[in-house]
C-alpha cells in the first residue's frame, strides 16, 4: 500500500430540486456576483437556467450568463469568458451542464485570477496557484470533474486538447440531481459509461501497486455503470438508476480509487486527447475506439490483472474474453469500437499518434510511449 | 436513493513517517501552541512522542501535553483538559492515539470554545458550533474517529456513555501510518475488526433506501477487514494488511456508507453504549456481545437482507448460517459473544436496558426500542 494523501474540498449536494438551492450554497461563500456558464440553450427551454437564476435572484446574487460550451470545449471560449469575468469583476462561476461546462469553468476561474493566457496553465507554462470559486449543477454524470481538480479544454488552432489542475479548483459545492440527466441522449449516456470505465481501467491495468480494496472498489463502480446503463437504456427515467450512475462516476475520480496505489498512468485518456484534439471525436466515443485496442496491446504485461478483470466482470476465466465481452457491451449500447464506426479512416492513425506523442512528452510518458508505438495500437482499432 | 449531502473536510495523510510531519500540518492552519493529548505513556518510551513534540518544536508550535485517556474516555478527564486548554489559550489539540484519545480531542476542542460544561453537548444541552483545530495521529484503526466529526465519552458520575458531534469536529489533518498500529495486542486488534462490522452492519440492517452501490461498499469493507485481521492474528508486522484494515475502518464511518441510504440508526451502538457506560467493556467487546444477539432478533424483518449478507460475506444461502459464521468468526479471532465471555453476569440485563433506554430517548429511538425489547435482545446473549 504506497502512501497518499486524501483530500477533497467539495460539497456534494446529492439529489432532487438541489438545484434549486444555488443561490444558497454561492452565498454561503460570501459571492455576490457570478458567472453562469453553460452549453445548449436547451436549458433556457426546459425551465432549469430559470430556475438556477431565480435562486440566485433570491439571495441577491447578480450574474451574467454565457452559453455556447460544447463537447471538447474550446479555449477560445475560455479566454472570452475570462475577459468577462475581468470585466466585470466576477467573483465566482455556476457551471450548469456536463463535464464540458464544469472543465471550462475550472479554467475561467483560474484564468481570472492569472494576467498572463489562461492555455498557459494547459502546456506547463504556469501553475495554478489560486481562482475564483467554482459550483457546479450537472447535467450529465460522465467526466467525474464536479468532485475533482481536474479539466480538459481544446486549443482549436493548435489542435491540442490539454489538461489543467490544481487543489484550488476542486468545485466548492456541487448539486447533482439525477432528474436532470433523465434527457441525456442514449449515444452520450454510452460515451459517459465508457468515459468512467476508461477513468477506472486506465488506473485498472497500469497500477504497479493495487490494494485490494481499491480494486474491488473499482470494481463496484464499474459493475454499478453496466447495471445501471443497460436500466437506462430500457428506462431513461429510471431514478435510481440514473443516480446510481451519477455517483459511480463521481466517485470514478474523486480521489477514492487512488488510495494506496502506485505507478498508474492515463494511457487511453493520452491518446484519446489527440483524437478528439484533431478529430473532435466525442470524448467517451474516442475512448471506446481506443479501450480495447489499448488493453489488447498490453495484456500479457498483466495476465492475472486481465484474468481478475475478466473473472470479476463477466464471469469468465481468461483474459482475451475479458476484453472480448467489454467490447462487445461498448457496441451494445451504441459506442464505436473502430476507427470507421466512430468516422474516421486509416489515415488518421498516423496524424493522432504524433499529437499524442506531444502529450507523452508533457505528461513525461514518452519512454513508454513512443509514436510508434501508439500507432501500433491505433491500428488494432482500424478495422 | 435518498437525498444527500456528502462533505467531509478532514485531510487524510496516509502511510509510513506521516507522523512526523504534524508541525508542518499544524502549521499550515496558522496554529501555534497545541495540547498533545494522548493515553498511556508508552508512546514516550517507544519513541513517538519524541518524534511528535519534535516535529512540533520544528516549526516553533510550542505545546502542553496530557496524558491518560483511556478505553471508554471519560468527561473528568476532558473537563481538565479543558481547563488547559483555556489556562494557556491553546489554539489546538494534536490527538496521538485511537478512537478514545480521537474523541476526547473533539470534545475538548468544543469545550474550549464553550463557556458552559462541555457535557452540555452530549446531553442535547448545547450544540457544537466552535471548535479549536483537531490533528490526529493514529495508533489504532477502529472507531473511524479519523475523518468524522463525532466522539463518544463517558460520564462516570452518571454512568452515562454518549456522543456529540458536529461539523466543526471534522479533524483538520489527521496522519494514518499503519506502521505504528502494528504493536497493536491481538485483543484490540479483534476488538476493532468488531467496531467496524458493527458501523457498518448497524447500518447494513436497518437502512430502508440502501442503493446496491452503497450496499456493495459496505461489503467491500467488511470482506477487506475479515481477511486483513486473519493475515494479522498471524503476522502482525503485515504492512499492507494493517494499512488496508486502517483505511477499511476510515470508510465505514467517513460518510460513503451512508449514501443514497435513508431509515438507518445505530441499534447495536445504543445497546453497547450502555454496556460501556455501566461496566466498562472495551466498546468492541461490547459490540461482539450484542451484534450477534440484535442480528437474531431482527433477522425475520428483513429476510432478503440477511440471506445476502450470509451470501455475499460466507458464501451461506440462508440467513441464519450468516449469523453464526459471523458469530464464529468472531470468537475465533478471540472476541467476546456472550456476556460471561466479556465478564458480565444475568444480572446486568436489566440495568443496561434501562441504561440504553435513555439513549433511545435522547436518540428518539424510543418508540422503536422499549426498554423490555432491548432486554430481550441481551438476554439472547446471556448464555
Amino acid at each position: 500500500m504506497h502512501n497518499f494523501t486524501f483530500y477533497n474540498t467539495t460539497r456534494i449536494e446529492f439529489g432532487k430540486g438541489k438545484e434549486t438551492n444555488i443561490g444558497e450554497y454561492v452565498k454561503s461563500f460570501g459571492v455576490g456576483n457570478v458567472l453562469v456558464l453553460y452549453g445548449s440553450e436547451r436549458i433556457k427551454k426546459d425551465g432549469l437556467f430559470g430556475r438556477v437564476t431565480a435562486s440566485l435572484e433570491g439571495k441577491d446574487i447578480s450574474f451574467k450568463a454565457l452559453g455556447g460550451v460544447v463537447s471538447n470545449p474550446v479555449i477560445s471560449l475560455v479566454r472570452d469568458a475570462v475577459k468577462v469575468v475581468k470585466k466585470h469583476n466576477l467573483q465566482g462561476i455556476v457551471a450548469v451542464g456536463g463535464g464540458s461546462v464544469a472543465d471550462s469553468a475550472k479554467a475561467i476561474a483560474a484564468g481570472a485570477k492569472y494576467d498572463g493566457d489562461v492555455w498557459d496553465f494547459f502546456i506547463g507554462k504556469a501553475i495554478v496557484k489560486d481562482a475564483i470559486p467554482v459550483f457546479t449543477i450537472m447535467t450529465l454524470a460522465a467526466t467525474g470533474s464536479e468532485m475533482n481538480p481536474y479539466g480538459v479544454v481544446t486549443n482549436e488552432e493548435t489542435q491540442q486538447k490539454y489538461n489543467l489542475g490544481g487543489p484550488a479548483l476542486y468545485p466548492k459545492v456541487s448539486a447533482i440531481n439525477p432528474e436532470l440527466m433523465a434527457t441525456v441522449t442514449p449515444d452520450y449516456l454510452a460515451y459517459s459509461a465508457v468515459d468512467i470505465f476508461a477513468h477506472c481501467l486506465d488506473l485498472y491495468f497500469t497500477a504497479k501497486v493495487f490494494p485490494e480494496f481499491t480494486a474491488a472498489l473499482i470494481e463496484n463502480i464499474l459493475t454499478t455503470v453496466m447495471r445501471t446503463t443497460d436500466v437506462l437504456m430500457m428506462n431513461p427515467d429510471d431514478y435510481n438508476a440514473r443516480g446510481e450512475f451519477a455517483w459511480a462516476s463521481t466517485m470514478a475520480l474523486n480521489g477514492n480509487t487512488f488510495v494506496g496505489v502506485e505507478g498508474n498512468s492515463f494511457d487511453t485518456h493520452m491518446i484519446e486527447h489527440a483524437m478528439g484534439g484533431l478529430y473532435n471525436v466525442p470524448h467517451g466515443a474516442g475512448l471506446a475506439v481506443v479501450l480495447p485496442a489499448w488493453m489488447k496491446s498490453i495484456k500479457n504485461q498483466m495476465p492475472q490483472r486481465f484474468e481478475r478483470f475478466a473473472e470479476k466482470m463477466f464471469g469468465e476465466s481468461d483474459a482475451e474474453a475479458g476484453i472480448e465481452k467489454l467490447t462487445k457491451w461498448f457496441s451494445a449500447i451504441g459506442a464505436p469500437v473502430t476507427f470507421a464506426q466512430a468516422g474516421l479512416s486509416a489515415d488518421a492513425v498516423d496524424p493522432i499518434a504524433e499529437n499524442a506523442f506531444g502529450i507523452a512528452k508533457l505528461w513525461k510518458m514518452d519512454q513508454l510511449y513512443p509514436q510508434q508505438r501508439i500507432a501500433e495500437i491505433l491500428k488494432l482499432a482500424v478495422k
